[in-house]
């Protein structure tokens, strides 16, 4: 398969390329670097990225910026954000790349823990995250030309522990390979609207 | 107490101002009626409101508006609408209105079946109810003075049927009566951060 993955170069991006360059074409889609470079919260940019890179099988998105902020000090630019950047970042991703990827395609998203397990100057994190999973499911019953999505929502990677232990105090982490593997799944599974959790009970399932 | 309804003339606000207001000095909000008018897409509007209406003890949203359509020929500012509108909407009337209710008041919003149940035509619905059942849980750990948080997840009212039913094929419909149930455990009982759906498993509970 030719796969983009938009935020290779990220913490869980990189897992996921590791876990797929073996067996596939992967390409890297970064705001300054990369195969390929793209501002996801720019509809232009998007399009000219599919333009740049044509005939993929599948798009992994790892990208996406939220604010994390006392929530009693939160703007509405502090809340939009999120809503502008990880959210509807992903989601036209998903609404401009329905017409270029190829037949039977599929996207794979990026949500995460927080909108089940909220963390103190979460919540923006979390809105997102929970319409990112509302998005997948119900897009899942409208994408073209059997294309699918579905997400995939990690707990805190433990390689980012050094830098986010004090956010997630309690959190169990998971390595950034168990993380790959649950998109990688996404890709070659046949399931569509479905949220791959990296944590809690449905996570044994991904070792 | 003294609860502010936004949206208390609609098809669920109706219901739950009918299910308060022998007990209860009940207000209602709305866009061009109501005790007082708000745009809840206006922050200084919202604003405006509370000075209006001091010292509520709760506050129910029962407003918020999302474009149905095709997902594949949703445009950035279909997706927007809903964005804005009745989730931003609904954020703001808790992140400006944490400064004005009453000690230990109470926030009840509006959520929905569609990101656990999708239909067809209901991506923004989805993205939006998603958003704000992870902002409820979230904004519950951070609300000062001892506000709480919660949201009602309705499913296709009765009364809605007659224009809706095609949009909700197999779907079982719930009273208005018994979704106005649920908002008023929101707002009687202790909980916070708490999402109470009225449809499936939960849905017993509130019968």
């Amino acid at each position: 398969m030719k796969i983009l993955v938009v935020g290779g170069k990220g913490a869980v991006g990189q897992g996921i390329v590791a876990a797929l360059k073996n067996q596939h074409t992967v390409l890297i889609a970064g705001r300054t670097s990369g195969d390929v470079t793209v501002d996801i919260t720019d509809v232009q940019s998007i399009e000219a990225m599919y333009k740049a890179v044509p005939e993929l099988d599948a798009v992994i998105c790892a990208a996406g910026n939220v604010c994390f902020k006392d929530f009693n000090q939160m703007t509405d630019a502090d809340l939009m954000l999120g809503l502008m950047n990880k959210l509807m970042g992903q989601v036209n991703l998903v609404r401009i790349g329905s017409r270029y990827l190829n037949e039977q395609g599929s996207f794979t998203l990026t949500a995460g823990i927080i909108n089940h397990r909220p963390i103190p100057l979460g919540v923006s994190a979390a809105m997102v995250n929970g319409a990112i999973e509302g998005f997948v499911r119900a897009a899942a019953l409208e994408l073209p030309r059997g294309l699918r999505i579905n997400a995939v929502s990690p707990t805190v990677l433990t390689e980012s522990m050094p830098v986010y232990a004090d956010f997630f105090l309690g959190f169990a982490a998971v390595s950034g390979a168990d993380v790959a593997t649950a998109y990688c799944q996404s890709v070659q599974e046949a399931k569509t609207g479905h949220i791959y959790a990296v944590w809690g009970q449905d996570f044994p399932g991904h070792t």
